[in-house]
């Protein structure tokens, strides 16, 4: 598809991106390319991570597209420039160095939940970041409202809770599935940043004004058969493709 | 490694099945290969877990070995036959045609857990089988004995108990690190198989009887950062090697 605006994703969970993106940009034509075959990424090295990343955005600047979008949290932290490097498109990451910067100076005490490579590899200086690899499975399970998934997060975010954040970044597409779970755990005071808004703003900002008509979404994965396409998805219509 | 046993697995769960291996065959040497770029593999669908299956048959049986153990259920469930066709190596697989079939056929109440692959694409019949995703981020985050790992297994355990079975077979490599806990949900009347035990026996007969000296080990994977690789290895001496 021409003039489209590509949403990139280690798997399925970039949907919470794109649906951010589509609410704001509905005139749009969308490329959604998830690499299910290789999901979860969350929990690889650097390099491996900045391979993936790679490969992918080789496969997507092949085809006529207008933007890219990021949406991986792990891909945006650890291979963002490299992926800017790799393409003459405008690049919008979840997880902007500029976001962090913000978030790093905040006067407010922030707090960050993600998968281990976006914790471990992000460099957080005064944002206390806490890996959190059960959840993505969790919610993959399609178990969103699950006392088990309570105890978790319970677990996971006790860290942050003593430590008083007053803002907490969900810094991991899966999260925002749940978001009335952690705003009930941390407290209806701590403010929830879900960072596929804040990229659609971005973006929103680079394209400007927006258009009349409905766009289109052409959904590619690298396994159409992954488990979790059809518990989060639903039935869409599928383009296989290999970019490795 | 000359003369060496393989094992591959599509990670680190593959561990409980040399385990086995080098309790039997202390002599003999090893190399472990673990897929950690692209596991879990149960997830998936059948055609990119032949894929990865093929990819790391093709790259063991460059080297010089004696016997494939595919300890992976996943791949032994789904790809065993092509994998059997591309190597000339005597290939013992977890999930071999013969068990399937006397576990059918057993006249005891027969039921099995393993990963959504092995469950949905084992053509299981006359065997209560149970997908249990959870199970493996579980273990790998080293949650073994927690409240909430117990409460997942009750509610995956649940419909074998029901269907009152006899034997429970642990069809995926990380199970074992589960078995106290399984068998006090199911009762210890209860039998549990673990495969990588009986594959271990079949390999033990292939090879007849055992020498002196003590063996080596020699570990690779495609990601040697992978996260779990810690967790259940500790620090082992890794090759990165790249299989696609």
């Amino acid at each position: 598809m021409k003039n489209s605006i590509c949403v990139f994703d280690s798997g399925v969970g970039g949907l919470t991106v794109l649906r951010e993106l589509k609410k704001r940009l509905p005139q749009k034509n969308f490329i959604y390319l998830g690499d299910t075959a290789r999901v979860p990424w969350g929990n690889r090295g650097r390099e491996v991570i900045k391979k993936f990343s790679l490969e992918l955005t080789r496969f997507l600047t092949k085809r006529q597209i207008d933007y890219l979008v990021v949406a991986c949290h792990t891909a945006s932290t650890v291979a963002l420039t490299e992926i800017k490097r790799e393409t003459s498109v405008p690049v919008v990451g979840v997880m902007e160095p500029e976001l962090k910067q913000n978030w790093e100076h905040d006067s407010r005490k922030v707090g960050l939940i993600g998968t281990a490579a976006t914790v471990r590899l992000g460099n957080w200086r005064n944002v206390k970041a806490v890996a959190c690899p059960l959840l993505v499975p969790l919610v993959e399970e399609g178990w969103i409202n699950r006392l088990v998934t309570s105890m978790v997060l319970q677990e996971y975010l006790t860290p942050l809770k003593k430590e008083k954040v007053e803002k907490l970044v969900l810094a991991c597409t899966h999260y925002p599935f749940l978001k009335e779970l952690i705003s009930r755990i941390m407290g209806k005071e701590v403010e929830l940043i879900n960072p596929g808004e804040l990229a659609t703003e971005r973006l929103v900002r680079l394209i400007g004004q927006r258009s009349n008509g409905e766009g289109k979404t052409e959904w590619f994965f690298t396994d159409p058969n992954y488990r979790a396409i059809k518990v989060l998805l639903g039935d869409v219509k599928i383009k296989k493709v290999d970019v490795c």
